[in-house]
């Protein structure tokens, strides 16, 4: 027999203690889905709201980065992203967002700006979207949510940031378009730049490249499919010396949102090159941009946030095919029960971990 | 019977009267094509360089946008883009840069980035590569270059900018993309601008909106497919408003190059658009670009530098098409003989004619 409640986090204020809350699971309508949280992991955005550096809707239950096993399924029965039948027990993630399927943005392709959002992790508590986020013995799925089932083999800590950080690289080498012989230059080797390292090595890149300001992150990015490290407090004369004897850069996939390393990016890509930059989501300073040299060079800059469904199901596929090469698991430093999950922001924020986890102790 | 030789008017120096020069007909190596000039029209990058606004090699056959008559075919024949074969009495227009197909920079696409590119009307004069510019009674096609057949019914000023003009916006819509049912903005409606307006409309666009700093070429943009002028002089939150009840702006073609004007197309644009620039040939001050806008509206900036000859295809195509429908005739303000050159030049320069076009008198 299921349990009538779940447990939730509910982050109210920043830097102040998780207050524990007791939810009613929900009454599911069509299309809808109930699962129990098998793991979260807490990702840099989480960190970002809950010590104050970007703003959050309160009162909410934070993280996004979930995966879970399904408890309840709404009348009619509901269909993974493939089109087969959920069924209780399966281990699924989901896409970040529930969005209109039929909607405007939907038809252009770019369904996580659709006007009538509900993204996970991120949503107000109310009486009707109560269980919304990862920091919770269950997940209310909305109509909407593209769902998907886990591949045998992964383990819980690999799979938890597939639907946020995988991902979103998917999404990014889907802009930058054919890797193959290419060298591609990943700016910042965080979360997001150890899958785009992994990712563009097994598309086909000729030689992955990793700039990050600190010395062991960037050497780490070797054992996840990097060949070069290089150091990014080279300027860009500097480092032009260094990627001039291997033919220079054709793509750039742009995770730190620095601007002074965005900047050297854009001076660092041959002729005809493509940057894809995902790492500037916050407030920052204008770049400075030489309009004459993009067209001369016939550069493209491509700007993404978040992701389409068909690219998580791609970091699903990459990850089901490559996770026992590149030693993600051990990414997440280390993790604990649902109720220590004050310490465990604690830890996150000062560790230095990328990424540390979160599991609900159900009975 | 064909003359032997062919009379050039050479560029030397800034500002300085050209030089009439007789120059020999070539002895055709296999793959090339010697074409008797029917007429050029002065690009502005012609006056650019005429008058010292931009470096060029000197001495040199200016004049690119050309279209002529094929008098000789090297040994073996020479086929046209599309593989048929070209024979004399050919009306012709040709990319304007001669390149290695099996090269690099071809094979990668760019083939206007060749390392060994020949470009038509900005070659240094010299024994073997004399006539390679439009202001001359004859052209030398080296062997690289694509040669295209014109259409009946296209007289020879709407014919001549097609190989610059007409082709680099075809460019431009490449790499815009699928422009139906969206409102597209084109910055500046000089030759560039207004062929933008009318290929943007006969390729589906919703809306095609223009902006320009003079009030009578925004207007005169409406005989070419435009729907809207806006004036450059308004501020981007005017702009917007204006903008805002037909939804906004899908696509930018940028072809001013002017930083402010292209600084106002970023901001205009919706989520999920797309800004080509094809305008920024000359130095300038950096943009000041916002990257956390690029990211979170998933904005493009796409950089064009000449073209490929599918573009010219393109181009031609278009032209054929639909040039009852729109003015372009009209553009070519008034026309000289090649013998008055330097009279031309001062009138391009000084009337605000969009195109003077140039004719040598053949005997």
């Amino acid at each position: 027999m299921e349990h009538r409640e779940a447990l939730a986090m509910v982050f109210d204020e920043v830097r102040q203690p998780f207050a524990q809350q007791r939810v009613g699971l929900p009454e599911l309508q069509p299309g809808e889905v109930t699962v129990r949280i098998d793991y979260t992991t807490i990702c840099t955005s989480d960190l970002h709201t809950f010590y104050g550096r970007r703003g959050a809707h309160t009162p909410s239950i934070l993280g996004h980065e979930i995966i879970g096993t399904i408890v309840a399924i709404g009348p009619g029965g509901v269909s993974d992203y493939q089109g087969a039948t959920l069924r209780i027990g399966d281990a699924v993630t989901w896409s970040v967002y529930a969005h209109d399927h039929a909607g405007c943005m939907a038809q252009k392709g770019i369904p996580q700006k659709s006007p009538d959002l509900f993204k996970y992790g991120h949503e107000t508590l109310d009486k009707d979207g109560s269980l919304s986020g990862g920091f919770a013995t269950h997940c209310h799925l909305r109509a909407g949510t593209d769902i998907f089932k886990l591949p045998a083999g992964l383990n819980r800590k690999e799979a938890a940031p597939l639907n946020c950080t995988h991902a979103t690289i998917a999404g990014a080498l889907r802009l930058a378009g054919d890797l193959n012989r290419k060298n591609v230059l990943i700016i910042g080797a965080g979360m997001l730049g150890l899958s785009a390292c992994a990712m563009s090595k097994e598309a086909g890149a000729e030689r992955v490249l990793v700039l990050d300001i600190n010395p062991d992150r960037a050497e780490r990015a070797l054992r996840f499919g990097a060949d070069m490290p290089l150091d990014a407090a080279l300027d860009a004369a500097a480092l032009k010396e260094k990627i001039a004897e291997i033919g220079g850069i054709d793509v750039v996939i742009e995770t730190s949102g620095v601007p002074a390393a965005m900047e050297k990016g854009m001076e660092l890509l041959n002729i005809g090159g493509i940057n894809v930059w995902v790492g500037a989501v916050y407030a920052q300073r204008d770049l400075a941009i030489n309009a004459e040299k993009v067209v001369r060079n016939i550069l493209t800059i491509k700007g993404l946030h978040n992701y389409i469904p068909a690219d998580l199901a791609e970091a699903i596929r990459f990850l089901a095919a490559h996770h026992r090469k590149y030693p993600f698991e051990g990414l997440v430093g280390t993790d604990f029960p649902l109720s220590e999950l004050d310490g465990a922001f604690a830890v996150a924020n000062e560790s230095g971990h990328y990424r540390v986890g979160i599991f609900p102790e159900h009975q």
